[in-house]
């Protein structure tokens, strides 16, 4: 590089006082608002965090080499570094801020790293499980807007761990889809056979297991049953739906657990009933309303709830295509 | 795991608002008060940056790839998150806090990654580099106490580039050190041949590379010369002397420029100097004073310096062992 094609307006008397301005200067010629903006965040969140906490010299080392760790654990099939962010609670937050639901919409939560883009098609009544894969659990879902008309034609995926807490990718030489299929919903909805899901650990034999140790916390996430709900002209609905009573109800590992997503489970009573979808007397019974919401709806929201934690932060971003960036 | 030693206390009602909050929660069994207090600072931090700049799940997605990138382009001789840290004025920062300096005393800055542990020990007076390795350069230095007292036997570290920008270990089938050595300091200080640093990129064909060139920043650092002082019972003072009027002394990528270790480089005039240092006159000349700080001052410094700047923060951290706990 030649020096004098150098355009960076200079520095100021650099001390690790007068750091976080620096940086931003430096960064200051960045021709995209919106990362300039990202990065002027970050930078000042990063030197906030080592002020207030006078981070040592040897705890940034040992942070260097925890995240090094943490790519390094990471390929084709396992994403270290979205674990961490779910342990910590960021995946949910920016799924929350990405996918926010008036009152009465169903709520989102995170997708998770167990969703597949081969899972077979199923007609409406079929069972998405294989036989053996655990105790039979009948679905029955609505579909609908937020006026309460039936939504026709949502391609609904589901999946789920089977009764030892895995999802068919957990095991070695998975020749085909198994606890997850996809379906299109009619008039009436939807309606599926499979099986009652189980509490699970997430991968914890890397850094952020070793992380969830030291923090004296179990890597465990509650039952539940996963949904993406698909139509167009619909915003997308990403969600899960949690067994009621499960022993980590209140303390998820990635914290994907909502209220409005705890559902009960009931057991088939009515032989008419077991009889009309083909199960048993006493087999679980898992009924759902889903509500969903139009791109048209999600853009306002998303636009006034940003309006609204901007003013809130006191900050003076203004908004381009729906984000913050910096008012200059 | 057995569900009944879940000892961790339920969140409340999970919400993207309340996440931050819940995830202290669970991390609040932490037996460390210490670690407690980093992580509750950087959630709080983390989850703040994406609320200020309604991060998106795109942008979240490009940040977990990019950190995964990062993590893998480490290896043993590349350490690629500290090449991040070093461009966000992090390792500034850090080291500046771990190592404050009175008035008076040498600043330090970042140590880099071009130390090595096999430098030759050299005699007052040799040089550092092997023949052919840039433009001869006389270092003269003294190393005082802050009370202005000499200070003999102390150990000196010395690395620098040569005069094509690199270092010794950047060179592939390195077989031996070389424009770096290790010296002791007598009575009158301790002077050395070495060769006059040029400016050199930072490793730029990785993830943090892509990142400069996003801002467009440039990778370069200004001419420098690295020293690391230590001497039992005083603090170890690392740091570089900068020569006045580089191209990159205002906007050195990693931020390791401080004023008071800028220098001016002079040119031996007086023959008769040239002779009794076995030198030529025009060869360059770079004259230093170094002061060193006791461990107790920077313990006592450290010390104060914390508590100004939690004070400054409006924290009600506690200082343990010097450092900020949560004071609970």
């Amino acid at each position: 590089m030649d020096p004098s094609t150098v355009k960076i307006p200079p520095m100021k008397d650099l001390t690790h006082e007068n750091i976080t301005p620096n940086v931003h200067i430096i960064n200051s010629q960045c021709p995209d608002a919106r990362l300039r903006y990202l990065l002027t965040s970050l930078v000042s969140h990063l030197h906030d965090f080592a002020r207030e906490t006078r981070l040592t010299t040897d705890e940034w080392m040992a942070a260097i080499q925890f995240l090094t760790a943490v790519g390094q654990k990471c390929d084709d099939i396992r994403q270290e570094f979205i674990l961490l962010s779910d342990t910590l609670g960021l995946s949910v937050l920016v799924d929350g801020m990405s996918h926010p639901k008036p009152p009465g919409a169903t709520e989102g939560t995170v997708l998770g790293p167990f969703h597949t883009h081969d899972a077979d098609r199923f007609e409406i009544g079929e069972s998405i499980c294989s036989p053996g894969k655990g105790e039979p659990m009948l679905v029955l879902c609505t579909v609908k807007d937020t006026a309460g008309n039936a939504l026709e034609n949502v391609t609904v995926d589901v999946w789920e761990t089977d009764d030892s807490g895995r999802y068919d990718t957990q095991y070695p030489g998975r020749t085909s889809p198994d606890c997850r299929g996809v379906l299109t919903s009619g008039k009436d909805g939807f309606w599926f056979k499979c099986v009652k899901p189980v509490p699970y650990p997430i991968p914890s034999d890397g850094p952020v297991g070793k992380m969830l140790e030291k923090l004296h916390r179990h890597c465990y996430r509650p039952a539940h049953l996963h949904f993406k709900c698909k139509k167009d002209g619909y915003d997308e609905l990403i969600t899960a739906l949690y067994i009621r009573g499960d022993p980590y109800e209140t303390s998820d590992a990635v914290f994907g657990v909502k209220s409005s997503l705890i559902t009960d489970i009931d057991s088939i009573a009515d032989p008419a009933m077991a009889d009309k979808y083909g199960m048993k007397v006493g087999d679980h019974l898992l009924k759902w309303d889903f509500v969903l919401i139009t791109e048209q709806e999600s853009k306002n929201l998303k636009d006034r709830l940003a309006r609204e934690a901007l003013a809130k932060l006191g900050s003076t971003a203004r908004l381009e295509d729906g984000l913050p960036v910096a008012d200059n």
